[in-house]
């Protein structure tokens, strides 16, 4: 009998109700041995609904850490929030332990990250923990984000070990022999990004990994790389527009009824950035307008025009009116 | 007769050849009046192969930025780079003696950012310009993105005056009365983010702007705020990964053949949180899998068999032995 995975019942926004459904099917449709965490009362209660009472372990833990700590963020905050007596804290120890495989939780992920560090603990020289999580590509593998929200402002030395725990995993679980490892940023050139960027990519060509340079926003889907190394934050904004722009893209798709290849190329121009021509550059006491590096003549006339038209409005001169502030500091 | 729009012949990563093919056309099917900044010679023979020589003005400027300073970036370094000889340098002078309208450049964001701040000048408080974008919504309407990637290390009192810029772009140009705007974040409570984005949360709620609160990725083209404010690391990263998620996705649905609503729901469950059953998070001695907090039974469920399987894999532990290098600082 190999050891269970223990689930912590109380985390997710929905509570006993879907953790312990959840673990009831994980061990009867997927054969998982689990054991479920939390407030024995309420899970036991769950377990009657599913007729489960005494088919799946219960280990009792009075705490409940608060759903408000939901999601990635600070993690120093959310470690006071965690005590060692919730489902999560005790569902920690059992890891310790060596009494459970691994645990499931649907909790803060702030609350995870902080338990499982103070209660599990590091591996030998990681500095923190990354979030990471395989992305279906265009390509037909799949790309592994790292990381994907469970450190907010890691330091460039964070971001270097980011990479290298992506590339194991893409190498244990993709099963890529030598995976390639992209850092994701805001121009394909070296140098190109912000500060903590810069830095990490002057440390990640000197690891022992397959460094492919830069990458931008569009390669996450596309398959350019097997790893896309991030920090936390921007990790978690990728992967929850990841989501929201699939979403958005199939709701104007099913709205075109017939989904034609004219109707995609339709739904397709309207996040072209050859049709938007350009962004207009505001703060400035002129107008001007920034068009896209690889513009074609469509592209370029259509932000004269758009430039024309800002200037005719006098847009980007009233909005200095508008900042009808202080400086602010 | 308008002033003008200023067309930098020389950016872009097509050069003349397409700027001047696009002020021909700005010209003669948007009756947008344009005058060409750059080499004098190259851009004449241009306009001779559109039979346009005589009907452009062209302003002579001997140097060319090169296009390496391509895409958002340090604006410090992107500034030695630019002179202001070049076609970006002439024209910035051009707008700020008031000779011309406005300013259209394909060229390196970083470059025109620095050049235009030197050149044409910040309007009155501005810290740092920021470079709006308006996305299409699935709501109908556009969400107005700022800081799409002009200053990719604000501070948080640059990231506040990027909010009130967006929300009088947003009233200026998509006559949107009362503008309302969301901070993007990682969590949508207050106090949850990076450092920077936290310190922007306590500023936005005191200004003269309709504060929404934290907004978070998959908000982006859901029409939930009018304005979306973040650094323009962040920004210029969201803005090609939703150029790039939309663009996956049609040619995901293009390759189902059909299209049909089941060929959709298809698509969509390749990147729903509730298929993937969570992320794995990698640096500690034990298996821990974190869940989507709104998990249902079902992902719950396969979250626990992933768990498994990681554990069985030892693929969590064995993440740590190929971190085989000394902390890296």
């Amino acid at each position: 009998m190999p050891q269970p995975v223990a689930v912590d019942a109380m985390g997710g926004d929905h509570g006993p109700a879907e953790t312990v459904g959840g673990a009831v099917t994980a061990m009867r449709e997927h054969g998982v041995p689990v054991v479920l965490v939390g407030r024995a009362g309420e899970i036991r209660r769950e377990l009657a609904h599913h007729g489960a009472v005494g088919e799946i372990g219960v280990v009792h833990a009075e705490d409940v850490v608060p759903m408000a700590e939901r999601g990635a963020g600070a993690v120093s905050t959310a470690a006071s929030a965690v005590s060692a007596t919730s489902s999560l804290g005790v569902a920690c120890q059992l890891v310790r332990q060596g009494t459970v495989s691994a645990l499931v939780s649907a909790g803060s992920t702030g609350a995870v990250v902080s338990c499982a560090i103070r209660g599990i603990g590091r591996a030998p020289n990681v500095l923190r923990p990354a979030l990471a999580i395989a992305l279906p590509t265009t390509a037909g593998g799949a790309t592994v984000l790292i990381d994907a929200g469970a450190t907010s402002d890691p330091t460039p030395e964070m971001v270097a070990q980011f990479a290298l725990l992506g590339a194991s995993y893409a190498r244990l679980v993709l099963g890529v022999a030598d995976p390639s490892v992209g850092l994701l940023s805001i121009g394909s050139e070296p140098g190109k990004g912000n500060r903590l960027t810069r830095r990490a990519g002057e440390l990640l060509p000197v690891l022992p990994l397959r460094f492919h340079g830069n990458v931008e926003g569009h390669d996450v889907l596309a398959g350019t790389t097997d790893v896309i190394v991030t920090d936390g934050f921007t990790g978690n904004v990728v992967l929850k527009n990841v989501e929201g722009s699939v979403r958005a893209t199939l709701s104007l798709v099913a709205r075109t009824g017939a989904a034609t290849p004219e109707a995609l190329r339709e739904v397709a121009r309207l996040y072209d950035p050859e049709t938007h021509g350009g962004a207009a550059l505001l703060g400035l006491t002129g107008t001007v307008v920034v068009a896209h590096g690889a513009s074609r003549a469509a592209t370029i006339a259509r932000a004269c025009a758009v430039a024309r038209d800002l200037a005719d409005g006098g847009v980007t001169d009233r909005v200095g009116d508008h900042l009808a502030v202080e400086p602010v500091n």
